[in-house]
């Protein structure tokens, strides 16, 4: 008898557990493989370290900072992914399966470290403005600001992806600032560990910013409060005893569930068999219906067909799915592995029996399943299983029934409002797919399926060359459904940074709010500044430095010359007959002329620290110039970003906004807008 | 004995009550006033009407027309609203505490009508954009919409703004589709009925989209779904027990909770009594104690001072408390009514007792508290009760005992990180106050706060002309705080909004993206159009519709004659030596230049339906365009919104947003912009 590995717990900063516990068995061949750990965690202790040490480790860095270390985390576990590949082949996962646990994971740290570089401040506080006026004199506004919490968060995983589980999750609460206490499902809960221990093994972590729990949670969800955050992925039952728990009621703690759920696919009634998206549709379902043995929240459950082509479809899936050679992917060709575990097997055929009643088998085990490779008898094993229901109206176990394996139903449908209806049975589901080469067909359906559906994918011939599949949550899109895929949001961008963060409205002057928000709000003092702002490096300039400057009287001479150099020769600016029947009863200036003047005012000439004006937002013209007319421009400091970047020459670089007010001699704004630009650092 | 009369609810499409059951009692002498109905509600008769009636008759009407439906809904209340003021004196309130709730209310739909038609489109998908790419072919992308839910909104609310509270919750999800089924809290319902059944008597209601419900629910969150909002305003206690309710938690069914909580204002350590803003935090202290007798959940409850000013304090707030009248508000210079109902008057004295544990009473009862007026001997009158804490680190009950009435604790602090931890004590709360006049102090104090906080009012001179208050929510923001207030979020502008509506993923080709989100995507079909798209009527206009111009060689006179016109003579167009050294290596011409030459490119001279182009967004630069290179513009027709507007003149318009690439001669993209204008109709 070879002795086996104890799994062990990171918790309170140190790697906890040598007796073994539980038995852990490999999919492929139920071989005895790791133990759980015996000793019991004091989760006062996870908890307090947490809230103690995580906590202000991770609040001494800023947004960016974070973002940067999440990308610097994804490279290092890049370079050791295929010790977790070795790893990962024994949850039963081919090398593509795998591919999605273990790159996906590392991709969605990738994403989002760029995406909090790109939209993140280089504070604490993310400014969700812009301010708004709250009264007439102008000394009082409202905004919102976003701010770490001060809790932790604890994320419970599903077995199926036990590393890009606790990556997506990880990614944006670490970008929030909030210590995560991770607990993989048992099953698979070794390849989470080798993780974690690598992403320790970085030294890239802050103190208390991840632990580890392998076994039970014990007492921890009595110890959040509505500072922390608990996120839940796996199965709708236990998503609903978790929601119902006492103490996270009790105190509000926000929860958020992501559970599987009945997923479909709908072939649309423009589509013939003659037709490439026919033959899309079938790669796409025989794909999600074997890729990682089923076992995905997101897989093809309901295959809606037009009652008319059902045994077309029918035919097709099942050559394809004859195809697929079923066994340990380390055999060559083998293409479906096993699933997680014997519990797992017997839960499935449990189900597909349920499934069976009523509705045809297509086909499933009979059809020549024979797994191929090494002890693979004793494997967790499942044929790959397609049914026919032929009244998806009148069925109710299609729509409710989820064998978690490479398992699904064709449903016959008439006309596609039925579709819809059918679609909107499964009481909320993380993803659907419509095939259709129609816009109209999809702008008609999309809608309707987004009510109850977490994700819409549209597939045709242009999409499918770079489509990401059915399947595929990514990190820039919202991943969970409403109902009974748990009500959850993950992923989606900055989104789920902004679930892990707290907003509060702020009201006060304009200059407290720009105090608070590090955002210069209108009406907010200013610093007149010496020198012109532009000439000040990224690190002496501040929030607020600000140039009124010269005037400029807008002639006639103006509008002529600069319809000459644009050729805008609108009759606004060109038709004294027309222009008098404007609502401004005369010519005016051209909009961009106001724009090019006002940035003839503000410039500094001569080479300095701002290297580029590269783009400009929220440009609103506000009061027409007139000939006669004088405008000046105030620019003013609005915000900086400092994303840590050097030019090709290591030359630092920060991004700074400006405000800017054009205005007429009357005091009246003319011109409202913000520039962005890249200022160097001093060197 | 006279009749009194028996209130009705209204489901069904129909007014439903006759029988008398519950009495209800008038605020100021205890007299009855109204019975509830004993009639049983038939709850699948109001879920049935609200799915298959309310939905429909809501779906056929676009943002922008519930919008404009809100708005002449306030209008009409707001014409009969001193029907509404005179049922309102029964429940205790002053004629000021009447108008937060009679117009506090109105106001609001006024808001969300405002804020609905600046901000929402004219269709039923709201395009949370901007769609990204997905691969490299250009021929997958991902965006995200939000769309209707198709399910209903249970509204349950508190007896203290038995008009706001159901209008601001009415309103958003008014203009996200959902039809509403309010339930009022029994004590004063009599005025919610009044508000409903105006509403109904306005005709402006479609039908099904507002049900009411007198008495009890019954089992009607029994039949909610997951696509169903429930949403709760009361106390922590209830809405916990809401949140458990077995079938919410079954159907993930989303629910928002609002509950009252111990808000705080907080007397900064930089604040002298010699300062305007020492006599400011008495006058809110003060005026938040007493308005509405103190039954706000936003109330001040404890109020965090400087060790060194406690007496100070409590002198002046005893000062300004011994002159408040108290009683019947319709006698002259009453500036306090009583409480809703003998119940309340019960329960605030039992918690005031708890609160006197340990604690000093500072000003009650004993203070020559006198009510005035007939009958009110028999009414739910307290006194105005201030009292102190001198250890409120070691007092737990100013922390977590909430007096619904004119009650609150002053609480001795030592340093602002100790009065940020006793705000923080509150475990979640809807309001804070921090009266300042540093904005350091407010920068390092108020993100603290907000970790706990729904709503921060940072007050000084300033501020405080045009201060709306520590105590009122705003439509524009956020209402709710964390962990005991309940976790949810209300109000907050168009966010509230959303929260009523389904967000969904989509992804697919750019053409199938701008069918479904109704806006042009980079990359979608265009339709070239044989007129100049800038020369169509606002009805005559498709997304889509695009124009490819002519093309212009830039060269050096336009740079020399573009910096002439500007005064714009930077270094980068202009010196030949300086801009070798960057990272173009030459000269490049200007930005602003070749908006305004793509201007030049597409405008169409003379006089059309194109009325102003009023602004511009999300504009880069980012190809640089040197002497030499050739640009062209590409113009498409990217989002419509009909407002439903005319000019002076009575003629129609509508906003059209295009979208613009500028390209050079090798088709790389040189700047990329949306412009905004004014389209009209045709007339």
């Amino acid at each position: 008898m070879t002795q086996v590995a104890t799994l062990q717990s990171f918790i309170g900063g140190r790697w906890i557990g040598s007796e073994a516990a539980l038995p852990l068995r490999g999919a492929l061949n139920n071989a005895l493989i790791y133990h759980t750990h015996a000793e019991q965690i004091d989760f006062d202790e996870a908890v307090t370290y947490a809230r103690k040490t995580g906590v202000p480790a991770l609040m001494q860095m800023d947004f960016q900072q974070r973002a940067a270390r999440l990308k610097a985390l994804a490279l290092y576990l890049l370079g050791r992914k295929e010790e977790l590949y070795a790893i990962s082949h024994l949850t039963g996962a081919t090398r593509a399966d795998s591919w999605v646990d273990i790159e996906g994971g590392t991709g969605t740290l990738f994403a989002y470290a760029s995406m909090g570089s790109r939209e993140l401040p280089s504070s604490n506080v993310l400014h969700e403005g812009p301010a708004m006026a709250l009264g007439k004199s102008g000394g009082f506004a409202g905004t919102h600001i976003l701010v770490p919490r001060g809790g932790l968060a604890v994320h419970i995983n599903a077995f199926n992806f036990p590393i890009w589980g606790l990556l997506e999750k990880f990614a944006p609460s670490f970008l929030a600032a909030m210590p995560c206490i991770g607990k993989p499902a048992t099953a698979t809960s070794y390849l989470t560990e080798a993780l974690v221990r690598m992403m320790h093994e970085s030294g890239l972590l802050p103190e208390g910013a991840l632990q580890l729990v392998i076994g039970s949670t014990g007492d921890l969800l009595e110890r959040v409060n509505g500072a922390d955050v608990v996120t839940f992925t796996g199965s709708a039952d236990t998503a609903a005893k978790l929601r119902a728990h006492r103490n996270l009621i009790a105190n509000s703690v926000s929860f958020t569930a992501e559970a599987d759920s009945l997923n479909c696919a709908i072939l649309a009634p423009d589509v013939t068999p003659d037709d490439a998206e026919f033959d899309l549709f079938i790669k796409e379902v025989a794909r999600e219906m074997t890729g990682k043995a089923g076992q995905k929240c997101t897989a093809i459950r309901r295959i809606l067909v037009p009652q008319a082509l059902v045994d077309a479809v029918g035919t097709r899936l099942r050559e394809r799915l004859a195809k697929v050679s079923v066994g340990d992917p380390s055999v060559e060709g083998v293409r479906m592995g096993a699933l997680a575990s014997k519990d797992q097997q017997r839960d499935v055929a449990e189900r597909v029996a349920l499934l069976a009643q009523g509705n045809e088998v297509l086909f499933g085990e009979r059809d020549g399943f024979h797994p191929v490779g090494e002890g693979v008898s004793e494997g967790a094993f499942h044929a790959p299983t397609l049914l026919l229901c032929r009244d998806g109206m009148r069925n109710d176990a299609v729509h409710d029934v989820e064998a978690f394996g490479p398992v699904s139903t064709i449903i016959s449908y008439n006309g596609i409002e039925q579709a819809m209806m059918l679609a909107a049975r499964g009481r909320g589901s993380l993803v659907s797919t419509l095939v259709t080469r129609d816009p109209a067909t999809a702008a008609y359906a999309v809608p309707m399926a987004a009510a109850s559906h977490g994700r819409v994918l549209i597939l045709e011939r242009e999409a499918a060359v770079d489509s990401t599949g059915h399947g595929s949550p990514l990190p820039q899109l919202k991943h969970g459904g409403p109902g009974r895929a748990g009500g959850g949001e993950e992923l989606g961008g900055i989104r789920a940074v902004r679930h892990f963060l707290q907003r509060a409205a702020v009201q006060g002057s304009p200059t407290m709010l720009a105090a608070v928000t590090g955002e210069y709000v209108r009406g907010a003092r200013v610093q007149e500044s010496e020198q012109h702002p532009f000439r000040k490096y990224f690190e002496d300039l501040n929030m607020g430095d600000s140039l009124l400057t010269h005037r400029r009287t807008v002639s006639e001479a103006d509008i002529v010359n600069f319809g000459g150099v644009s050729g805008d020769y609108f009759y606004m600016h060109f038709d004294e007959i027309a222009a008098k029947d404007t609502q401004f009863g005369k010519r005016i200036a051209h909009g961009y002329f106001v724009l090019s003047a006002a940035a003839g005012l503000f410039v500094s000439p001569a080479p300095g620290p701002v290297l580029a004006n590269y783009g400009l937002d929220n440009l609103r013209f506000i009061t027409p110039v007139a000939i006669g007319d004088t405008i000046r421009a105030r620019l003013t400091c609005k915000r900086k970003v400092d994303r840590n970047r050097t030019d090709d020459k290591g030359i630092g670089q920060g991004v700074v906004a400006w405000d800017v007010q054009v205005t007429n001699q009357n005091d009246e704004l003319v011109a409202s807008y913000d520039i962005l630009t890249l200022v160097m650092k001093r060197h």
